[in-house]
């Protein structure tokens, strides 16, 4: 009998703990999961009663932390991400193998060596983005390098949408994850390479700076740069590559519309604004805009310049930016002001389904000719609950777990899924589950 | 006899020290300078073997730093700002006064209390900006509240400049302080208060959303926002005050040349360009520009549109932006790359006069009628070394010290130069030597 502690059950944890549920009985498993709010997970598994169980997790409690870990042979960690390190380390101590969606950690990297020693598992990025993005992109790399083929070209992009059927505002937006990452969305500096030329773009011009992608039977979408798509040449084989990049996707017409956010200062989430409970989400937006004459809406129509438009204005109508709506929170950055909005406006409601959408684009060299391949996955979500988020992010991760408690493959230390062990049989199960990659040469 | 301790002897300490050791013999009091280096404070003191002492200082030897307050009764720190906690602490544990140019930081104030209880004075902000502007301004405040005026209004500039006689660059600007600080001067979000409205400039914009200022017989200024404005409010007692702006001050034309790069991302600071001595400077240009036609030159013009002139490109054609110079740093970051260019071409030559720039802009109702105040300074500086920026950090708490131990003014625990009895007595003396403000009505 094999043991598996979930931690953390929150919105992205529900395909992940329904494909270990179902799996339990077959593979002699007995599941624990410990969160926050116990009751919430008593109700996940009220009708599996044999084979999991459900605890109360407190973050701050070193002995509790340490007392589940004792009784499980592998945790997976759906905590954020800061919260990975204190839970690998006691996981590495006691002799039990570690699983996240989270990119590989300092902390992780320290623990490699003796986790390795001690033959435990540190499966790190395998998720949906990170995660399902490698074992995708490395299938067909791979699949070209066997043949012999070249990589020249290498653009990856992934968005968190909303399903057409459910896409009923002017953004073409909803949250089916945390809404903080996405109001913090693209800050810092993208780096990446074009044509063989190191390439920078700050966040001051992240949504401006946008190119346009299509796919098939969904249309087009805009993507913009994420922040270090230079790092990403080692782990996937491409050192050669002259063109890599990674992007993220929304609908068209968002970014234009974020980067009057982003122009104004609206996303800023360094100083609080005091008192913000005595403005509207008017006198807000003229904070950011320079005095002068007529009204807050004909200022930042001035102030913009070409970079607006009617279609830009009427997002930020539905938004009710213009209004005298006042702002609830009492203090906040401005970063936080705004999410306090748009969680209202961005709900994702009852019988709403998500959208994954990933794109990769290689060029490479053949036998002398030069060729294109697009590699394109859509997921809709079940509804607000079964999202193709909590799908794309827990799946592989359950997969995985399933894969190596049964030996399917046996690696130690800090892994992702880049590897052929690893990425081969998730990819096959994941299509059995309909998340299916399409080809197509150009 | 008093023992007086100067940490740090660099830059700006040169009118500081030369003032302490010409006024020591008639005060009694004995200075020890102590620096990293210690053979750049011998030959300062060489004149002064009698009433002076030049020792070696090492930050992170703590016993030394105590064992050198222990011997002193009143300690200046010309350190950075956030080593002023260690030495504060330190002094005020062993019953010894502390100066510094620096904000008052959350260290000081919690010595507040303790030194209070001891009779200790921790006076801070007392250089130029934060120090001179305190003292001219609370004079001219305070001069107007006793008439039964009502400010209405406070704007005040400063700038660290280049003299009309040594201004040999297009730039007008030339390294009188830490050149660091001139490369990320403005990052953070502004924050003022304009006709009774908050309002916030994000360093995206802070030097496109300029104004123009003027002084009689130097012509005008660029001015862009400073940080926290409204901070100032109540240390300064306006708190009814309608709009309320600090702002820092360069040539003409400044601003909008240094945009293009807060645009283009070169003053980014987070992180690293690896093997950047392989790259030339007009390389680095390229990599934060968009891919497109034509020249380095060409693309630049057509990403900046309507926010380049040629006298934006002169400005940059002096610093070689686009030439084949090479970067001679192995790495860093963008902003490093820029300082290591400009610390060449922006140097303070020998013979070369720098400038202060300051000016305060007050409207205030009296008897009915709205008035405006302007009280302006400027100082010229002697020499590449004596610099006008030495001097007017450095005299006010050269003054104010003296001012202290005569028992001029008795405070003690966090004070700045608002208070009447600090600002009035050091005001007189600058006067006297020749750091003059001038006052204009309208």
């Amino acid at each position: 009998m094999s043991k598996i502690l979930i931690i953390g059950a929150g919105r992205s944890s529900s395909s992940l703990i329904d494909y270990l549920l179902s799996n339990a009985k077959m593979y002699n498993w007995h599941i624990t999961i410990a969160d926050a709010n116990k009751s919430v997970v008593e109700s996940k598994i009220s009708d599996h009663k044999d084979i999991a169980s459900a605890v109360e997790f407190d973050a701050n409690n070193n002995d509790l932390r340490e007392k589940l870990i004792i009784g499980a042979d592998l945790v997976i960690s759906m905590l954020p991400a800061f919260m990975h390190g204190d839970i690998a380390r006691d996981c590495v101590r006691l002799g039990k193998h570690v699983v996240t969606a989270s990119y590989v950690s300092q902390d992780m990297k320290d623990l490699d060596a003796e986790a390795k020693q001690k033959k435990l598992l540190l499966l790190n990025e395998c998720g949906l983005d990170p995660g399902i993005d490698h074992a995708s992109a490395m299938k067909v790399i791979h699949e070209i390098q066997n043949k012999g083929g070249k990589i020249t070209s290498f653009k990856s992009f992934c968005g968190g949408l909303v399903a057409p059927e459910s896409n009923d505002n002017p953004w073409g937006y909803k949250f089916s994850w945390n809404p903080r990452n996405v109001i913090l969305a693209g800050q810092g500096t993208a780096q990446f390479i074009e044509n063989n030329k190191l390439k920078f773009i700050p966040y001051n011009r992240i949504y401006k700076q946008t190119e346009t992608i299509e796919i098939k039977g969904y249309g087009k979408f805009d993507a913009y740069a994420n922040r270090d798509s230079i790092s990403y040449k080692e782990p996937y084989g491409l050192s050669d590559v002259s063109t890599i990049l990674r992007g993220t996707l929304r609908m068209p017409g968002y970014c234009k519309a974020w980067n009057v956010f982003v122009k104004l200062g609206l996303t800023d989430d360094t100083y609080k604004i005091k008192n913000s409970d005595t403005l509207t989400y008017s006198d807000l937006l003229d904070s950011f805009l320079p005095e002068g004459e007529g009204s807050v809406k004909e200022k930042l129509i001035r102030f913009m310049g070409s970079d607006i438009d009617s279609d830009v204005i009427s997002k930020l109508e539905y938004l009710e930016l213009f209004s005298n709506r006042p702002i609830r929170l009492k203090e906040g950055s401005p970063a936080e002001l705004l999410q306090n909005l748009l969680e209202e406006k961005w709900l994702l409601k009852p019988g709403d389904k998500d959208m994954i959408v990933m794109q990769h684009q290689f060029e490479y060299d053949l036998n002398g000719v030069h060729k294109k391949l697009n590699s394109s996955l859509v997921v809709i979500g079940d509804d607000e609950v079964h999202t193709a988020m909590a799908k794309t992010v827990g799946l592989p991760m359950a997969i995985s777990v399933k894969n190596f408690l049964t030996g399917k493959f046996k690696l130690y230390g800090v892994q992702i899924p880049t590897v052929k062990e690893i990425y081969e049989p998730m990819l096959t199960e994941l299509e059995s589950l309909g998340i299916v990659f399409s080809e197509a040469e150009s």
